[in-house]
């Protein structure tokens, strides 16, 4: 690939600048605070509103520190790429939430307006999840200008089949295993699958961390962990179906924790544990109790589907990610197959267990296959169509060589760069070239 | 020791889940959800029940992050044993949260039901905070499965004095001072004490910090210190006691802060700042003050408690610590003597003198003096029994010249190791050999 | 300059304590808690009480988090200068928020009492960001002793100006563009211009980032960026006028990011972003959209606002800062014009124009351009005084050549001082030298 290919300089600012004011205009024709008069003649509206307009604000700010933090520096454990991990998040994250909004909003207008509350923006933050999911499948192989475009493609999909699910078959995924999780698994997947790289078959040098770069990554485990409750509860029913999915959200996580760490510990070298198992496979329970989370499955059957979600996910890590890379052409960076896709349909079976047991009023199980169904099907079929959209020549895709490597994309300090660079391998040769 | 000793292939896992999957099996038999049904004819839940399910969930939350991110990265100030401090805190907290629950539910049992809702995951959440403070004073010599068992046997105790001095003795402790600081850091130094380990007397190489290890540390202290006010008055009476709670936290801790600075200066060569004691001391106003926190002792008592505090710590890690180690055999690792044991024992004080003084309604000082030496009975004779327990020789303790040391139960980056190992000492003996 | 005159050893324990002894003084005569039984007279106390004690009490933590975490960590990124940013914001905001509190309750006193409550303890962290802003222009160029003399008279003029601005002028500025922002952003520039340096004309070594002290930086800024919307409606009143100035600041925050992304990318070398510009410019929307965000502005207006903010803020970072420094004898360290004085002046500005067109019942524009003269006035005036007093010799501030590090006041750990100092330059020589 030719070297100007990557470079930003005109294609970048000149499609962040085109969205952000496409953006501004539709916002300046549809969107309008919400005032508290509405008309509550809408199903979404009505029910989940809540009573006085800043009551769900602190339960919003976890979630935000789920999405800027948690999936920020999650992915920092990369050695060299730690400014895109953050940096790039902040960026798909804060135009995809104006995205999210829009793109949600025009299935729930009023007066033909958007009227913009706390619940709305909670459910513009939950849509910026699905992208950040999918970047952690192609995390170090795609360009800016392409996570742009397909931060889009993958919201305006997303939310096709968030209205589908939850207006049309009224399914239950309170808690989003479905609609988010295993939706931005394996949209990411599919893209990943299209955007193949042979070049990386035998790894890279940088597709790995370095000590300090897996403690900032677990800044991002532990602040989703911490929040995740918030989570699968912001939009529940409040009161104690709130205080439910609460529960079962910190049980789930809690044993989660222990199956992750003691599977890890099997299947290493040494009984070690892995930064890699503990870092994603400990957040699975998370996913995988979020359709149930507002079902009485009991506290102990919150803990049980943690437990196996923590097993299934730390296998996946050590076994399935190989095959998938080798076998199947998917090379999938940060795993989110392990940590979204496998625990987001495991939570969508539960859901379809759990509302056959009739464990939620009003439930369907077989609405609920549908929803699941569904969302895997968007997330495919979408996925591999934004993988070949993303894969045309022009969007700046990085060469083998550079993936995985900030500079290509960022200023890099140069004392740094010598650092990591030079310490394992070029210390002496570089003395040598000075001498 | 053996080699074999530290392996953790089996005896980790299949403790850790034989463990998960006893504790899930008595959640099936005792708890279940708060649906606000209760008879509430027990103190316990009639006094703190909230109005609403979800009132205390921010208060929780700011708990919650205390926990996991506040001890956990407090911890990673060693240079080579961030994943042990922050992935362990993980672990021990995950578990213990569980077991806390359990333990302390079954003193208030409702139709023999243990009704989980916010306020006993926000006691659950505390339970740990004796472990993670006794897992400092450890820190880097104990293998996760000694520290598992550490973890059942210290919150089965705390459960039992905790309720002796909330319920039989009715001493006030809103901030834990006595039953949280002073037990966890005395438990943890009667362990410490019969873990005792002569090879360290003269250090140990990684027991030390590196520049980023420090700033690590620093997401540890001020997360911890900023959170303090929600941990000494989450559990306070509603209103404006709770209001007082805060305020007497707020400024405790903001007068410990200078009085730390001033005395780390104070004591160091050249007037310089120590991090030890900035990333400790520091905090020592919000333990010290925690007993006496809903209590009218007004804003400057509350700023006088924390100025004393924030000076006796310090001089702590100053002086004493080194004669704990040197003359006692008592190696405390991260200092929890300092932070915890000594301000916790001041609160406890400061909690006699306050109730005397009339302070609190209803407050009896012989029961708070009696609450202050049931905690340290509690601490010194269960963490002696608990310590020779842990020393059992099955347990995959570290050998000494392994502590302090990541890599014995983590795989650890290659290149990073390197680097640490290297820069200082063996650059150019490695290039020779290579060359 | 004499090495005495850095040695802290003496002049700042016991400025520190000294300091604190006064506070607690003056808070035993003036502070008593708010017990819900005020006179309520005063229009200030009336107006903001909240209905129920704890009420505020999550904005008040979200605002906390920015002051100790945000701030602290957003100026980690010069590479040895991390334990004194993040240790000597600590300092410097644990004394300020007291003084700041005596300073602005004097002006509202009842019964003679500053009675402490949720909303005075936000004002009092706020009060403390004006300094935060000022000692990010002087980072590394000022000893502690000095800072805390600055935090003493700036939060004192703040407090006279923000008193004028609310209570007499009773102009808007709800989110403190031009009180805090602007205040403190020049306020700092023109200490730092009394206190201008020649011998660092040339740069310094230590003047920069390396890749981890980058991160460590985005911790700070992503805390900073997410609570942004607390900070600006933390003291608007409460329902759906605080609703407005969540989703204002969400909006402006957002629309920020994606031009601050785009024009650093369009100045930079083949398109490449700086971490300089998303580190800190992504946060001008926030800074500027401050005096609006309670006024009906609209969705896209806030939008637009922070779009403009952006532009204006990576611009200056690119062009504007360098001529500041050589032409006018600025040296602003982390670039606080671009981020709060330029974005505060616009939001000044901003504030003005809506008051203008009618977005804010009962606003009057002349009132708001006098409050935004007030406050630049005072913080110009204020900021070279403070300067000169800085400046007298004693207070032990760092020569040319031991700027931006911390070991001049620090403990630091020896091997990292080596591994940063050794790698770029000293690597083959210390091999020579130790041959």
């Amino acid at each position: 690939m030719p070297a100007y290919a990557t470079n930003m300089r005109l294609k970048f600012p000149i499609l962040a600048l085109i969205l952000e004011i496409i953006t501004i205009i539709l916002f300046a024709v549809f969107v309008v605070y919400d005032d508290g008069k509405g008309h509550g003649h809408n199903d979404h509206n009505a029910t989940h509103h809540e009573e006085k307009p800043m009551d769900l604000y602190p339960m919003f700010q976890d979630v935000h520190v789920m999405i800027f933090i948690g999936f920020g520096f999650l992915m920092t454990f990369l050695k060299r790429y730690g400014f895109s991990s953050v940096g790039i998040n902040l960026l798909l994250a804060a135009f995809g939430l104006q995205w999210g909004l829009l793109m949600q909003g025009l299935w729930h207008l009023d007066d033909g307006k958007i009227k913009v509350n706390i619940f709305k923006i909670i459910n513009a933050d939950f849509s910026t999840a699905t992208v950040l999911i999918s970047f952690g499948a192609v995390l170090g192989k795609t360009s800016p200008v392409q996570l742009l475009i397909m931060t889009i493609l993958e919201i305006t999909l997303f939310s096709i089949n968030e209205h589908l699910v939850a207006s049309v078959l009224k399914a239950n995924d309170v808690g989003a295993s479905m609609i988010i999780h295993a939706f931005g698994a394996y949209f990411g997947l599919a893209v990943a699958r299209v955007l193949y790289r042979p070049g990386l078959r035998n790894g890279h040098e940088n597709d790995g961390s370095v000590y300090h770069s897996d403690l900032f990554a677990m800044i991002g485990t532990v602040f989703l962990w911490m929040f995740w409750p918030s989570f699968n509860s912001a939009i529940a029913e409040p009161g104690y179906t709130q205080l439910m999915a609460v529960v079962n959200t910190y049980l789930s996580l809690a044993a989660c924790v222990l199956s992750a760490y003691a599977v890890s510990s099997l299947v290493e070298h040494k009984g070690k544990l892995d930064m890699v198992h503990i870092q994603n496979a400990t957040l699975a329970g998370g996913v995988a109790v979020g359709t149930c989370a507002d079902m009485n499955i009991e506290p102990f059957g919150a803990m049980l589907i943690g437990l196996v979600a923590g097993i299934v996910s730390t296998l996946g890590f050590k076994f399935l990610t190989p095959i998938l890379a080798s076998n199947l052409g998917i090379q999938d960076t940060c795993g989110v197959h392990n940590l979204h896709g496998m625990p987001g349909v495991l939570g969508g079976l539960a859901g379809i267990v759990a509302v056959a047991m009739g464990k939620k009023e009003g439930g369907n199980p077989a609405m609920q296959a549908a929803a699941l169904a569904s969302s895997l099907g968007f997330a495919l079929v979408g996925g591999v169509i934004t993988g070949f959209i993303m894969k045309l020549p022009f969007w700046g895709q990085p060469p083998d060589q550079n993936c995985f490597d900030d500079s290509l994309y960022w200023e890099v300090p140069e004392d740094e760069e010598e650092n990591e660079e030079s310490l394992a391998q070029a210390d002496h040769s570089k003395n040598k070239a000075e001498a």
